[in-house]
């Protein structure tokens, strides 16, 4: 998918936590839930060791990331968007400079990523298929 | 695990959307944002069709539940909780029943579940194991 439809931008901008579903090597699914932001029209996410999830999406890169939006309940079903994505992790010296940025979203602007600056991993995600409830999923 | 953590019951009782992760025939995660609701130890959600999930569940009843807790700028990581269970599905003719207790908890008091009664299905969820960050996973 090479452009992502505004009203997604929004959200994910928004800083909602991001559920990210890889597949274990026994075959069952795991879940952590993360912070995510943009870049350009990839999501990325920050991560400062190389756990469960990386080694999962080294051997599959096929993933989920599911959001939900602002809680409504005058709808039906809240709205949420489900993105199917291609992953890639790159090892980056970068990775605590995206912590802090999603820090100032998460948390509070001014606050600082509360863990010493190393070398990590940044994974880029393209988005493949958008499902969910809302605008993001009415668009062509 | 035979008993839940008073916390966790509290949380799946307040009505936070459950992300359900199965795995697909091809191995790749599918992920869809369901209702839950708790029955004794278990935890419950109600279906009319037999869709994808509850295609790749019979096939592989290995799923996770993924709830966040109310939102806390203040926190690190928000509140959430990484529920790994065993799930069942059971042709019912309450599911419709279930549906609408949700819709209580989900909408509004007064709402009743916007769909004709028919019969569906009842996924029952065993937790065998409890992750995420809070209250949840700092019990023995």
């Amino acid at each position: 998918m090479d452009v992502l439809p505004q009203e997604l931008r929004e959200l994910i901008e928004s800083g909602p936590l991001a559920h990210l579903s890889t597949v274990s090597p026994d075959g069952s699914p795991q879940v952590t839930v993360i912070w995510v932001g943009l870049d350009g029209d990839q999501l990325v996410s920050g991560h400062l060791s190389r756990n469960q999830k990386l080694r999962n999406i080294e051997r599959d890169p096929r993933v989920v990331l599911s959001l939900e939006a602002p809680r409504d309940p005058s709808v039906f079903l809240n709205e949420h968007a489900v993105l199917r994505a291609h992953a890639a992790i790159e090892p980056s010296d970068e990775a605590w400079d995206l912590l802090n940025r999603l820090t100032k979203v998460y948390m509070r602007p001014a606050q600082e990523f509360p863990a010493p600056r190393t070398p990590g991993y940044i994974i880029r995600y393209t988005v493949e298929r958008i499902g969910g409830v809302g605008p993001w999923t009415r668009q062509s």
